[in-house]
């Protein structure tokens, strides 16, 4: 029997729950090599963080995550918290010889992120792995995109459009840690631009080589700040504070086979609650995602009759068939969000285990070169010019 | 060069519009063997027929229908009136020697029916020629569709869907004459039952042989009387008048090829204003049409291999590729509803002058196969026990 | 501190392991008034349910499903076997004192569910409670359906339209026990009709009143023996067998308060994988569910002004707005298949905590009026007569 | 009985078959002012003008456009003819006191535009009126958010998204003159962003100000010269010629309202068809239209309780309701491509009368607008730079 992969996870909001589902389900959906042990939760509300533990079934927990490094019963420490914690939390953990796995974007800077990369290249070397949660890339559909590229069905690939839009940014959100530069990095842009360059390197196999025009913008620029925080006394009225990232940022680029790209990212498009969305035009074929259908792939197969072409609406849901399908349900019993997660730990611990996982899986090398085409994205909106991605790093 | 075929036309309301415009531009999209002459426009109202007459560019206009009948300059006479005078004008241009074109339903009732079949048999002989303006066979949607079942692109058909769902009578709609049983025959049964008993029977090329089981259902007993008629003297409060036709006919049957069928008409499905849609399940493939999205075809290739199917959104505007789009624009440019009645027009000329239409066209004999299927669904609802169609015609 | 709930689950195959995930989850994502314990797995083969304990986190396993009944221990008996023997072990479990949650549809014949019923009638006024498992009533955008209807947003109700089209039921399908009428009482029917009718039942918070015609069919009578079960030795040739069950019933009803309806379970409808899709339209407005878009509600408000009347697809991801919505993800993170047990779970736990449900959970009584007009819809298509509910029970 | 209006064509391609049947349909569906006559025709191939004359109901021909200037009895010159002549016949037409309605884009230069709006603005002063064929504006959907913006239900304006993608221009596609920037001026970039510059200054009222960044490519850079153009004498083999034009132009520009746009047109989007497609989101309200549905306009009214907030298929074919809805059919009766040119041509009649059109109709001053920016993005893209508008004019 194989020894259990033992997980030590930081943070316990949003992100601490999705890898806390991912580490109690991917074992149960999932044939795999080594069982997963909930070893350790990290948070800094201690009363928090110990009802956390107990709901979602890890052994122990404790407000400091430095424990965690010294803690030898531990083999792979999940970086879950705000992005500018990201680099201290990882890097001290690939020095204490753990494996690491860090949501994404990798960083909060360029320089975080490159002190990141070269950490996990110096651990790679001590046997040490790296992995981010870009969960999109195991979407069924996603997965499936993916293999038809490497198939060669699309051929020439002419366009990528892609675009992350949310809504929820309207002028009456408070002031959250999200639109503090400082915690963040960025707004919509490291959170939600992220995601798309990644898909857009991971689907097409090519990289961004140059980004050739971009705006960067605070539609609002004073907001509420939270409940708690900004109540003047005796008043009701809410004090206001600054935001200091972006509220979108589009950019245009030039991927290295010679396609034309558009990414943007948005907190403002009214009506587009969670639209991860990227569409692919090749000569022989072309692919839309769309995360707000996130098990349909819409597929136009360019070498069918013309009068059969059509976009075939295909539900990747079929075991055997699609990526990931055969751990879950029948067809068309539909996935959700939390999936994503599930099936990139149990493709952690197959890659830990030396196995191979589904699909490629990113790590800190690999979202290093997404967050260098997100800086040169923020300079080229910044110094009004086109910018080389070499420029940049 | 060859005479041109000069037309005469009863009604000038909703149909008497559509199928002026159709006389008026079949010639100016289509090459034709023949010209087409709008000769007379015949309507009730006097001043507003000489008015219709102007608009629409028919040479003559008359009140009494006879004088079409009279009239050697006439060769062919449409008949676009309420259905309950269907039968005696089309008889009598027949008998006139005309060649006719007639709305559908057939007839108001299944006796009308017969009458006409029996004329077109006769007339037939003599070398006249009889239509019914089933224009949703002429959506290029549709009409590729039928080339697909006639290349064995479904196999064995297993299941037949077909509803047309309208939602314009609510209990606010004024007493119409459609709600008057003495000049409509029947409410959404003739209406809209007969155009999905003709899509059904064109499209998969089986006639229904037993109609299982039916409801006919009135929902709305009682109705304004119409503005002008029904106002109390001093009062201002309409009076109400009774319904005496189906607001629902709703039908289960079998095809000849083993088949099982529903047949759905309605006029109080409320959100839809005119679905007109018809799904067919084949054990190769399957499609589905909605007029509501009257370009596009969604094809299931059952013959793909099983990773790639999905429901395949073709649209089916492309000149050389889908039947009649050739005759006006370029792909994806969208025809709209008046097209399938410019593409009959059309094809009637061509028939009249010996030449092949481009998908077959519906005679009097045909529209009286599926008058026999209405009937037989009115007697399965009202004796309430399963009813074989060679029972009934 | 509360009493923790002990549950003992008979099955493991696919319900198994949907109503293990539940158990598992429902604690993590909803904050429930007792704990759950995952205390006995049963199924037949030993070395197979000793693994399946294992991964899914269940304390003990069996093969006798009756050591459950007697062990003080087990609180709650979950039944996810086939449903001819849903009657013994439910009844045993009841006369065992014990509250039992049952697969749907309640059981193989009218007989046994109305022995479970009874049973479940006497166990009551002990203090046991019953649950059936339509999941799909727990889907959000179901759930916020039903809570639409409730304010009286749809008012007068005309129509209720539910199909639960899949495809899966090909002549290729071998002869599994879904076919043998001996253990899954019938095919389509049982397996499919059961849900939309409970579904139909929930939404409008009507009864069916009258099956007014109907149809039961076998399109493929003869089916391949599953693999290693028909090989003719030394041949490679697979044997086959009857098919006893239908493979689709469709049936038209009237509800009680006016409305007309249709019901339809196939499993032949090539390209419609799970199409669970019910639509209702009432007077002021209407919606469609379609499972194979699970997360979407499509409403028609038709009290909004008539120019921006249009079938709004809503989210139902809404935490505050939908149902269950709040214990998952953010808006527009969708939820999957699985997510209707889990709500389901928690429900429970509410429910024998004594207190209320999110929504309304079905019990055997309830499940009993559904599985009448099953039977009702069978005798309506054998004996091709209209039926009366009240005939039946 | 007032005067009709006489209508000199030049142009009998694509554009002149649309403009004809609008010309001749104008009067039928819409009550006009004027009655039309369709005076005169010209092309340059004798034979086929004479057809074509005969085929669409002209009363004249010529091959010499020069004619239709001299020609008192014309009093409005449709110019239908391929960009680089618009300047030299529009200004001919004008400064014979005709009316001129010129197909879109205004021209192929910026010279030439700049001459056009000269010549109109001259020209205005002696009562001649200019027009330009920018038909989406006249989609019933596109009216009727026009309408939306007007009446302030999207409050402030966060962003536009706007793309006009078609796939025709594909590496087998033959060297047109479509390819060929003397006659065209450009490629995709003048044929499609001019619509969607134009859509997006109509719909939100605001001017783009500046050009943030831009792509110009050419995919393929040699096409198949046209048949019969291309042959290698006794080789069979086609000759090749360069293309030089844009396939795509895509950038990035502010409004002068402060919201953020990106446009993007393309012959290459593999999939899309005639995908015009414009999306505003505002703070009270979001829509999104989409030509391959161009009955359909989907809006989110921001301004409903958050739980029923969803993306609306308006229908926008309701007379009374829509505008232009009333000139043809029934609810939900489609309408297609066509029907933009005909409401334009009896706008075009009602604004000669003196009547107000339905809505805003673009003169030449208009349509310059239009056309520096589409220079601008040009400028952006070639100069790598950000360009403000009031640079270019």
């Amino acid at each position: 029997m194989a020894k259990p992969l033992r997980v030590g996870l930081i943070g316990s909001r949003f992100m601490g729950k999705a890898h806390s589902n991912a580490w109690m389900s991917a074992g149960c959906f999932f044939e795999l090599p080594r069982d997963i042990v909930m070893s350790t939760i990290c948070a800094r509300d201690r009363k928090a963080t110990a009802q956390f533990a107990q709901r979602w079934g890890w052994t122990n927990w404790t407000a400091d995550w430095r424990e965690l490094m010294d803690d030898p019963a531990i083999d792979l420490v999940d970086v879950a918290t705000p992005n500018h914690v990201h680099a201290e939390q990882a890097v001290a953990a690939l020095e204490a010889g753990k494996h690491v796995a860090c949501e994404k974007p990798l960083a909060a800077t360029l320089a975080d992120a490159r002190q990141m990369r070269d950490a996990a290249a110096k651990a790679k070397r001590r046997g040490a792995m790296t992995f981010v949660w870009f969960n999109y890339r195991r979407c069924p559909a996603v997965a499936f995109a993916h293999q038809l590229v490497r198939k060669g069905r699309l051929g020439r690939i002419f366009h990528v459009r892609a675009s992350y839009l949310q809504d929820w940014g309207g002028p009456s959100t408070p002031l959250l840690w999200r639109f503090d530069a400082k915690q963040a990095g960025s707004g919509a842009h490291g959170d939600l631009n992220a995601h798309i360059v990644d898909l857009a390197r991971f689907l097409t196999g090519e990289e961004v080589v140059e980004v050739a025009g971009a705006i960067e913008h605070t539609f609002i620029k004073e907001r509420p700040l939270p409940a708690g925080e900004g109540t003047l006394k005796g008043k009701g009225a809410r004090r206001k504070g600054r935001s200091t990232v972006d509220d979108c940022v589009i950019f245009l680029a030039r991927m290295g086979g010679g396609a034309v790209a558009s990414f943007e990212a948005t907190r403002l498009a009214t009506g587009n609650q969670n639209r991860n969305r990227i569409e692919v035009n090749g000569e022989k074929g072309a692919f839309v995602f769309d995360f707000e259908r996130m098990n349909e792939l819409l597929w136009w197969d360019n070498t069918l009759p013309s009068a059969e072409r059509g976009w075939s609406r295909i539900m990747c849901t079929n075991g055997g068939d699609h990526p990931y399908a055969d751990a879950y349900w029948p067809p068309a019993h539909l996935l959700g969000y939390e999936h994503g997660f599930v099936s990139e730990a149990a493709d952690i611990v197959k890659a830990v285990a030396g196995r191979k996982p589904v699909c490629p899986l990113p790590d800190f090398e690999d979202a290093y070169r997404t967050q260098v085409v997100l800086e040169a994205a923020i300079v080229s909106a910044r110094e009004r010019r086109p910018v080389a991605i070499k420029e940049i790093g």
